[in-house]
């Protein structure tokens, strides 16, 4: 199954090009077990489902321990059956599939409970698109249940909803939406914004 | 039918507040047709679907005519089930829906050819979900025939396709991508990301 996102960083400063060059870093750990390529938009990193978040969080985390106001913009994709399948992208590993969607709600909120803190608060909101298949409200709707009970839930919003806490139970609340809610071997995508150091009132 | 958008700017500048405040006043010919709410994340704008694009494409303009590199990235949606029709959101007016897809693909590119050019170059990609139909797929190959067709197509990426070329046909590519393809009352979302004034290489 092929998975991977497209992700953009965005720090509101002049020098945007050496905050984002100092955040780089940050996908060490990972680069053996992605395809990472860039042009003017966007970075593609391609790999395995479960590294997606982790990777995209401890970028995000190291651009926003800048203090600037930076926003990270994603979208991320599992099944598209449009792309080839990639050697890279295992399939989805202790993802409890088989399990009725009021279990798979637990097992989600067991993961996002275990996730270790950062130290560092951010907001994010995302929209989740379980395609191809007549359920997709269904399936929506489980994780919008799973959301509300995560920790970490602030509001829903039209269109999307939205999260706030530290960085770690976030990314993990992103990753368990994104793993276990659609078809196993369905067409899922999930589009994600993340903010911190948000001048703005809340 | 609900449609409407949750739009990002993001200039990359020490004062992208000044450049965000005076862009906004691009919005005030749509305000009498638009419920507009904003947070520290995103702006909703409600409206009809037909003006949807055109507001993003004012107050990107606006913003990136400062010099600075600047994103607007937006999350945009017509006729989700989870959301009240909202009375100031109308139909789709002359959307041809009844036309086969080929038909459809024809209509659109003469709107895009009858676009009005604003000489700011931007650059696009943008993802289109038609959720909660069987043939998803096909909707989504035929609208990316359309936008080979366009004028302004640039290439096609892993989960999204690239556009390139003035704001005012780039727009209303977009505009058509999200109006003709899909079921037309169907649920439908598209994942949005424009650039001007990037200092990277294509």
């Amino acid at each position: 199954m092929f998975s991977g996102a497209q992700i953009s960083l965005y720090p509101m400063c002049d020098d945007f090009v050496g905050v984002i060059l100092g955040a780089l870093s940050a996908f060490d750990p990972y680069r053996a077990n992605f395809r990472i390529e860039t042009d003017d938009i966007s970075t593609l990193i391609v790999g395995p489902p479960e590294q997606l978040f982790p990777a995209m969080r401890d970028l995000f985390a190291l651009a926003a321990a800048s203090g600037v106001h930076c926003v990270l913009s994603a979208t991320v994709s599992r099944g598209c059956p449009g792309e080839p399948d990639d050697p890279i992208c295992t399939p989805i590993s202790g993802g409890s599939h088989e399990l009725p969607l009021a279990a798979r709600i637990g097992a989600a909120r067991a993961h996002v409970d275990a996730a270790e803190k950062l130290g560092q608060e951010v907001a994010a909101q995302f929209s989740l698109y379980p395609l191809g298949e007549g359920h997709h409200m269904d399936e929506i709707y489980g994780c919008i249940d799973f959301l509300k009970t995560s920790g970490v839930f602030d509001k829903s919003k039209n269109f999307c909803t939205k999260l706030r806490g530290d960085a770690g139970p976030v990314f993990a609340t992103l990753s368990e939406a994104f793993l276990r809610f659609g078809a196993p071997q369905g067409h899922v995508a999930l589009d994600l914004t993340v903010s911190a150091n948000s001048p703005s009132l809340r």
